[in-house]
């Protein structure tokens, strides 16, 4: 059960607050190029514009691309070699010797095929301990002083147009959140509403009761209430742009090529934040039923969001397009016409008569996957891509793509789970090609084909006691139905005890 | 059951195409001011800027009000006197004469004491016939041609600031959907989808065969469909903004004070489309499960559109805002200290460093019914408003309220319906002190306590095998629970059969 986690977690940070055993975390200091090191105290710059560097030239991209997969797989060069086969497409996962992935965590992978010369989606699995960088009041911390906080990490990373962006997320965006979560491990812990205002100063008046802060209430009579789930999204929020940018940053020295989709989950104190940038998805599956843990972000669904910014902000069109849309191009025969359109305030259709600006290209066209934003990308959140433009253009993708996550809450507390619950994280490549409800019905019948004794069953290695307690967490990385039908199904998908 | 009102309405519909008897429409050619006709082809142009022109002088609005109460109510001058007496507070509601509002539709209001001189709220509920502008080849049709369109209407106009905007739109936005309508008659009785594109010319080449319109397809590989409904929510969507246009435009001439949220329901072809554009709210209550049909449009549930605005268009808060949130006011002395907040695309909370602009008041601040854009308006959605500033400043609100509403659809044929069915509008008033359930409890009680042979009974007057066809209606208007609890309840709540 999902509560098993919970008390080895509670069990590691009330082990007097050092550091829990790192071995189990991947090393990614061996991670080709990119600096693994955030900055502590980041300043939070306004987001690089794109195009306010020159694209990376395209001998550049290729010169960077020293091939590499997720480290938790373990993969020898030949290993690595059949990884990256168009041909063979063989399904990789960690291999099934002591060192096990955190939390019953299993993975599967496969290449693209004919999609990319590499595969360019990373993976990552962490568990992470966050040091307190000052308490409340303001005074620095020693590193004896008392307890950190530690959350286990999964990620995602589906990348395009080059592999870097998703290299250097999987590396560092959980480092990321470890910093902005620094300032928070007292507060945290703290079960009094968080204080709304810090004093800049160790011991500064009064600095020891945040109560003072308050001051007259001038025209408000009240005070928001923020909560302490609140300060943790809004920790993994500010990571994601921090993250974002320092690929801006970086892009040219350690040659961030493209971009990615980043579907990132924390757990920390006993609930599951499930953040996505891209078109991603989660689901929990809880007694056989599903539970969606985050939407796509696609041109189709984010249209509103792109036509009120096309709106707003026309020269980011550069008059080579409409924030207007339609239901198919026009053709210049049809001026005078009218035409179906939908405006950015707009869910319904309604007729226009085409006048000349009508002909540019619309910001977003086409349908399903072959929806687009201005003709170039396909989804509209993620990392990187801060060298983007338009084809045949000069025109930047980016102020378009937010590098924002939407941020869902699931209280691990609040809920009854049976062993064979799992929470799965899938790139596009899964769910283009299967349902939330198959991918289920998946993880049952392959959990449920174990004996209660057998060694390689999810209960394996618990006392009877806890045998309902383990949980099983899958990352599917472009897994085709096929090797999902296929028996055995991959080793990824069984649970491990932790 | 609702059901009998769908019949109803095909019996109209189907009865030759004749307009349907009008008389229970309530005569609104005698309300005060505004020309009630709306320009058949009106020039969608940009929205008027607000505060482009300058604000109404006081005398003008004092002048301006002479108080109304919606036509239907029927209200003597001493009636009149009742309905707007504060102390008394007498509720208001349709008189139980042979003249009754269409399909069974109940109204009751009471004046929100002290909160203005005048009710400020209007309500409206109309049979609208509508007939073809033109047809699908682009020939304009006679009247004798087809059969036009019927729909049914309700609505709630919810004042602020005067009640001019409330009273305008109570006689003319239905009007507004009409002419949106007028020309989507001939497609919306097309069971084939609707044509993409119109010719302009009647009769020009090829215009009967909408099919040859598609055209080549370019890059596109393939055409948006889109449905009937869409067009109609469309319509509803741009009846809205031109409604919102006009105001502003007649806003001098016709002494169009204030602003108002707008709820309303039409009914046509099967489907009940409710548009929200401010925080009333529309509930179905079926077989005592209450169905929302609404969201209410608050600072605080449209903060992050309206921080986005503020942050994309920083002129729009002219140096006196700041488009963050902050959970409380920030105190001077506080400058250097550490406080949360929230961005435009966030929604949890973080610390950052005071600085000297954060002092500025935020664009969207408190909490409940006290939160205010601008700390002037608590509803970011409505029609009108185009003379209201800043409190002590120049700048103006509008561009932050929205006249766009939320539409949402309920297709009636997808349901089965109880007698005691019904559909229930209600302003803030209501709502504030009176839960959904509640209210679905009180319909409940009230329409349960009719005995079968009841002449006042919701079924009187139907023929046995059509008893249980009677759908009920309900229109509130800041109607406190008093009111509600006390018996006998407000006679508008019981249905009328049509």
């Amino acid at each position: 059960m999902l509560n098993r986690v919970r008390s080895a977690v509670a069990h590691l940070v009330s082990s007097g607050g050092a550091p829990p055993p790192r071995p189990k975390s991947p090393d990614l200091s061996n991670a080709p190029s990119a600096q693994p090191a955030v900055p502590p105290e980041a300043s939070k710059s306004p987001p690089v514009r794109a195009g306010s560097g020159s694209s990376a030239p395209a001998k550049t991209v290729e010169a960077r691309t020293s091939f590499s997969r997720p480290t938790f797989l373990q993969l020898s060069p030949g290993g690595l070699r059949r990884a990256d086969d168009h041909a063979g497409r063989a399904v990789q996962s960690p291999p099934n010797t002591g060192r096990r992935l955190p939390w019953s965590t299993g993975y599967a992978e496969v290449i693209n095929a004919g999609k990319s010369r590499h595969n360019e989606d990373q993976a990552c699995c962490e568990v992470v301990y966050v040091e307190g960088r000052r308490s409340i009041s303001g005074v620095p911390r020693e590193p004896s002083q008392g307890q950190g906080l530690c959350f286990y990490y999964w990620g995602l990373f589906d990348g395009h147009a080059g592999g870097g962006a998703a290299e250097m997320a999987s590396r560092l965006l959980h480092r990321h959140i470890r910093e902005q979560l620094k300032d928070l491990v007292e507060i945290l812990q703290d079960p009094s509403p968080p204080p709304l205002c810090l004093p800049s100063t160790p011991g500064a008046p009064g600095s020891s009761d945040p109560s003072h802060l308050v001051g007259p209430q001038s025209c408000w009579s009240s005070q928001k209430e923020v909560t302490h789930e609140s300060l943790v999204v809004g920790a993994i929020e500010n990571a994601f742009q921090f993250m974002d940018e320092q690929m801006a940053r970086e892009r040219h020295g350690h040659q961030v090529e493209g971009g990615c989709c980043a579907l990132v989950v924390v757990y920390l104190l006993g609930k599951v934040y499930v953040a996505n940038a891209g078109d991603s998805r989660a689901i929990i599956v809880r007694n056989g039923e599903v539970i969606p843990m985050s939407r796509e972000f696609t041109p189709e669904t984010e249209r509103q969001r792109l036509q009120l910014l096309g709106f707003l902000k026309p020269e980011l069109l550069g008059g080579e397009f409409t924030h207007l849309e339609f239901p198919r191009r026009i053709q210049p025969k049809e001026l005078g016409q009218r035409m179906l359109y939908r405006d950015q305030n707009m869910t319904g259709w309604a007729y226009k008569k085409i006048e000349l600006e009508d002909l540019r290209f619309p910001l977003v066209c086409g349908e399903g996957k072959k929806a687009r934003v201005m003709a170039t990308i396909g989804v509209t959140r993620g990392l990187g891509d801060h060298n983007l433009k338009v084809c045949s253009s000069t025109l930047p993708i980016k102020p378009f793509l937010s590098c924002f996550p939407e941020v869902r809450v699931y209280d691990l507390t609040q809920y009854e789970h049976c062993p064979d619950d799992v929470l799965v994280l899938g790139t596009d490549g899964l769910w283009d090609v299967t349902s939330d409800c198959e991918v289920a019905a998946t993880v049952d019948r392959v959990l449920s084909a174990y004996e209660p004794n057998d060694p390689s069953s999810p209960s394996h290695g618990c006392n009877q006691k806890e045998a309902g307690d383990c949980g099983g967490w899958g990352l599917w990385e472009d897994l085709p139905p096929d090797r999902l039908q296929q028996g055995p199904v991959p080793r990824g998908l069984r649970p491990h005890c932790l």
